[in-house]
């Protein structure tokens, strides 16, 4: 028997009307004569509310115990959606992280899976249920709750599907799938059919919200497939799948806007080696998260060096930039907010020439000025003004024909 | 160590404030130099809200994913508690029922505790941490959440008390203590300081609500001592205990009522053996609970039979029995409704006369019409009409002086 792993998400199992009609789509799927796995998360603002809770009683609880109390959000999920599968006369079986022996580390709110009991699962399809289990949550050695952080319940449900060799695994949500550009930024942005982990890798991290990178990450070193779709339309989606030839002849694939960005500037640093270590294991310290390190050296003593950072941590990096002022022999710290990173994306940049030329003639033609450019085997990132960010985006994706399925462009 | 548990019922734990008051009183605990493992319920009304979501999408849920969802309310309780706990600067853990492998059989909504890992436990008072853990649920051998039915987590309490070896066992509820007799009722009733685990069986079975028998009996056949008292005041509380002979003295220590009962009559059955067993199996699948049952021959040949139910399961008692009527070559049946019953309970009755008579005696001076008598070895009932009810009860509590504290009785 073919199994599938279908995800659905908070919003898709928020009230009772919706588990109903996840329920639904699941009979489809098992009238088809699949075996089908569940994954669901917690339901609507479940969590938020109980991170209310918590917070009402400990401003900084104990992470033990924040996943003791989160976990619970997706146990009721579970529970509620077997009810409603066996209200509509099907046998099914919910299961918690635990219960699966959905082993990871113990690093509480961010665990790592480790390994999962793929057997008791196996069992019940074998014995004709439909499995429902909690996404975003295991156990660790210890027998404590422990949960996957952000994304979490993807990651458990493109996990499962690796474990249990399904040929499949869906992740119902409320869009449609992936698109080649955000359409709040560039309307005429279509959907596309498929796209390889690599790129969509790349995409989610540069804030294409859809998927987390380590689902897609689990999906690229286990083979699944993963279909990204909507919960309430029965339409396509897109497939996240390994490359394959024809992806080589788009060259680019998306496009991604991320805005509040701000970029911070050491000018004159010291050029000797140890520095740069010293400059981001504070900002590390500090929490920052730093994307685009710019390096160049301005003689042979002295180099400047630069980096993007997102504008809420802007007071944090400041702060840990004039600590370490002295300490590399800065000459001057420069900060640049209101900035924003237009970014384009494809595996067939890797093979074709002028994608950066064509990139860098659509941003001057809108009359764009570039701050900083970046790239990747499969990216260029340029950092932009953010009031012209969208006119840029819009630009580079007329430029790319993103505005066109793949296999109408003439790119 | 000394090591003592103390349960907070669900009014004691509903919101934020009160879940700090608790850890408040655990702490003071704690600075007496006492292990304390907690055992809490689930929060004020969530286990409403769960069963309601839970009847939205199935009407008839099944028992194993109802024990899955409502076994959350516990969890979040005990995490919260932990977490307020840390707050204010003291160490604290919390489990499930799993975590701690309280073994139960596969009976789910009323499983029965098998075992539970006290090492677990005892570890982490050993690390001078406070033990915060879900009353209400186990596992079984599989993995699947149980739990343990109506007053699950004061069986929960006793049981851990008697596998951690624990000197004491706090109930911590609405009420102070248990009463000489519902203070509803009989306004003058005083708190007792002391009551046999026996006394205190029957009365629970008598509709005195504060513990539930099953966590009665569990701390008669580990010899826990249970104290039940108020969350919110500072007061001692009752202990239920063993008999210690100075409860010999006192021939009644408390009276019941128990309102809303009906009284189902069979007149003339053939009495032959057999007869008997098929009336009850017949009621038994009905689920129906009888009481006070009363059979007297009348004949060589016939007898009446009678017996006492709740006025909530009087249609299926009446089909129950129109069903086997033929079968028992019953004459007729009679029903009455608008019945009550009042009954005094004490240890004291095994070793005194006349209990019996002075009870019929304050009846018949307070002109109350007794329906029917039966009796135990501790107690004597009496079915009153329900208009009477009040009035019976005050003429037996003024008769055996139940408002005034045992030591100052002349009984």
């Amino acid at each position: 028997m073919a199994i599938v792993v279908q995800k659905y998400g908070g919003t898709s199992v928020a009230d009772a009307e919706k588990i109903r009609r996840a329920a639904r789509r699941v009979i489809e799927t098992v009238k088809k004569g699949q075996g089908v796995v569940v994954v669901a998360s917690a339901r609507g603002k479940q969590t938020d509310q109980l991170v209310a809770d918590a917070l009402e009683l400990n401003p900084n609880p104990p992470k033990r115990e924040m996943d003791q109390l989160l976990s619970t959000g997706e146990q009721q999920t579970v529970s509620l959606f077997a009810m409603a599968l066996h209200g509509m006369g099907y046998d099914a079986i919910s299961f918690t992280g635990g219960q699966i022996r959905m082993l990871t580390d113990s690093v509480h709110t961010k665990a790592r899976i480790k390994s999962i009991d793929a057997d008791r699962i196996h069992r019940q399809l074998d014995d004709k249920k439909i499995v429902i289990v909690a996404g975003f949550q295991g156990v660790d050695e210890h027998e404590n709750i422990t949960t996957l952080g952000r994304g979490g319940s993807d990651t458990t449900a493109v996990a499962l599907a690796a474990a249990l060799g399904a040929r499949l695994c869906e992740i119902y949500t409320d869009v449609d799938g992936i698109y080649t550009a955000d359409p709040r930024a560039f309307e005429r942005a279509v959907k596309m059919d498929r796209i390889s982990y690599d790129e969509m890798l790349e995409m989610a991290s540069l804030g294409a919200g859809v998927m987390h990178p380590r689902a897609i990450e689990f999906g690229k070193k286990y083979d699944v497939t993963i279909a990204v779709r909507s919960s309430s339309q029965d339409t396509e989606g897109t497939l996240i799948t390994h490359e394959v030839p024809q992806m080589e002849g788009v060259v680019v694939s998306g496009a991604t806007i991320q805005r509040d960005m701000a970029k911070i500037g050491l000018v004159g640093v010291d050029n000797i080696p140890g520095n740069a270590a010293k400059i981001f294991a504070h900002l590390a310290k500090a929490k920052v998260v730093v994307n685009d390190i710019i390096q160049t050296e301005i003689s042979s003593e002295k180099a400047n060096l630069s980096f993007m950072i997102a504008i809420s941590d802007l007071d944090a990096a400041k702060e840990a930039a004039e600590q370490i002022k002295s300490e590399v022999n800065c000459q001057s710290i420069f900060v640049r907010e209101d900035i924003a990173e237009v970014s384009v994306v494809g595996v067939g940049m890797r093979s074709h020439y002028g994608v950066a030329e064509k990139m860098f003639g659509a941003l001057a033609e809108a009359k764009v000025n570039i701050d900083s450019i970046t790239t990747s085997e499969i990216r260029i990132s340029c950092a932009v003004d953010e009031d012209q960010a969208k006119r840029a985006l819009e630009a580079v994706c007329v430029a790319f024909e993103l505005d066109k399925p793949a296999k109408m462009r003439e790119q």
